[in-house]
């Protein structure tokens, strides 16, 4: 499922900052080459094609991007999650929690109810699948709402901080662009 | 300029919350309409063609859908300014302090310095164009890196809040695709 240009220029500009920590600031977090964000969505979409996908749900920030490419591309609305209660968010919510890896912490998400339902059939997209902490919570909001899950979807797995393996258990497809096998020599190993 | 199918929603579903604070949650700010976002970026690039936009630029959160799908018709980077420093985010930075409306107090707003340089023509991209003190710290982002400010483009105006004459001074043509004219009497008056 490797999207070559994703993982080429992972070698090319992806920086191992040490204890598993990816800086992509270059492409996908901070500045974002929207060509190679287009594919990413348009290659997570044909996976998910045909299943009926209502929503596409992720996280706020750096999820948004490739969230939004992957439901243009399946042509349905996005929601992210939000981390801070905006004032604008009036009504009733789902929250969940997740730790956050980069940041330290717990982090809340919330989802405005009136959003997500029983009818919604959902995918989860994000940014990173690494721990899968912060999927899970999401997983956890749809779960609240009643909407059923359909699968994950991400742009760069890190494989070894073992999120597939914890998220298995969901039975549903798990596709990722770019899977990290390794990182603890100062490398960035992409399958 | 107006965007007749975003003005529509905005009268459809559009909340006036008291204090010209206007919740558009259900197809801007929380969940996103992608097919209508799209539509925005579409619309906003068409009146930045042939200008030699290098990179648009945004503030995270709410400015990042916006600014993507722009810069994904202009076929050009997007940077989001990020209000916390991500541990991802090493190297030096321009920084800009903005008061927030919606939030109180002010916000940072930071850009990696290898990511904007003299040899770039910008594009500001956000959601709404309100009192323009976020616009303006993006501007002054621009300004630090040595850029050339190209113009401005906002979903939606509230031109009551006179970001508009503030920011005029800049002489950069501002384009927004919704004016709201007037939410003093509780309802929404969209031009």
């Amino acid at each position: 499922m490797t999207l070559q240009a994703l993982k080429e220029r992972i070698l090319a500009e992806g920086s191992n900052l040490g204890r598993g920590i990816l800086k992509v600031d270059s492409f996908i977090n901070h500045q974002i080459d929207t060509h190679l964000m287009f594919k990413v969505g348009e290659e997570l979409a044909k996976h998910f094609t045909d299943m009926g996908v209502t929503k596409v749900i992720t996280a706020e920030i750096s999820g948004i991007a490739p969230a939004l490419a992957t439901a243009h591309a399946l042509n349905v609305p996005v929601i992210y999650a939000r981390k801070h209660r905006p004032i604008t968010m009036t009504g009733p919510v789902y929250v969940e929690v997740a730790p956050s890896h980069t940041k330290g912490g717990d982090v809340f998400l919330m989802v405005s109810a009136e959003f997500l339902g029983p009818e919604d059939r959902v995918l989860v997209v994000d940014d990173f699948l690494a721990s899968g902490a912060t999927i899970e919570a999401l997983v956890r909001l749809v779960e609240h709402a009643g909407a059923t899950l359909v699968g994950i979807g991400t742009a760069i797995e890190k494989r070894f901080e073992g999120g597939r393996e914890d998220l298995a258990y969901l039975g549903v497809p798990m596709v990722s662009l770019a899977v990290i096998t390794d990182m603890s020599g100062g490398e960035i190993t992409v399958e």
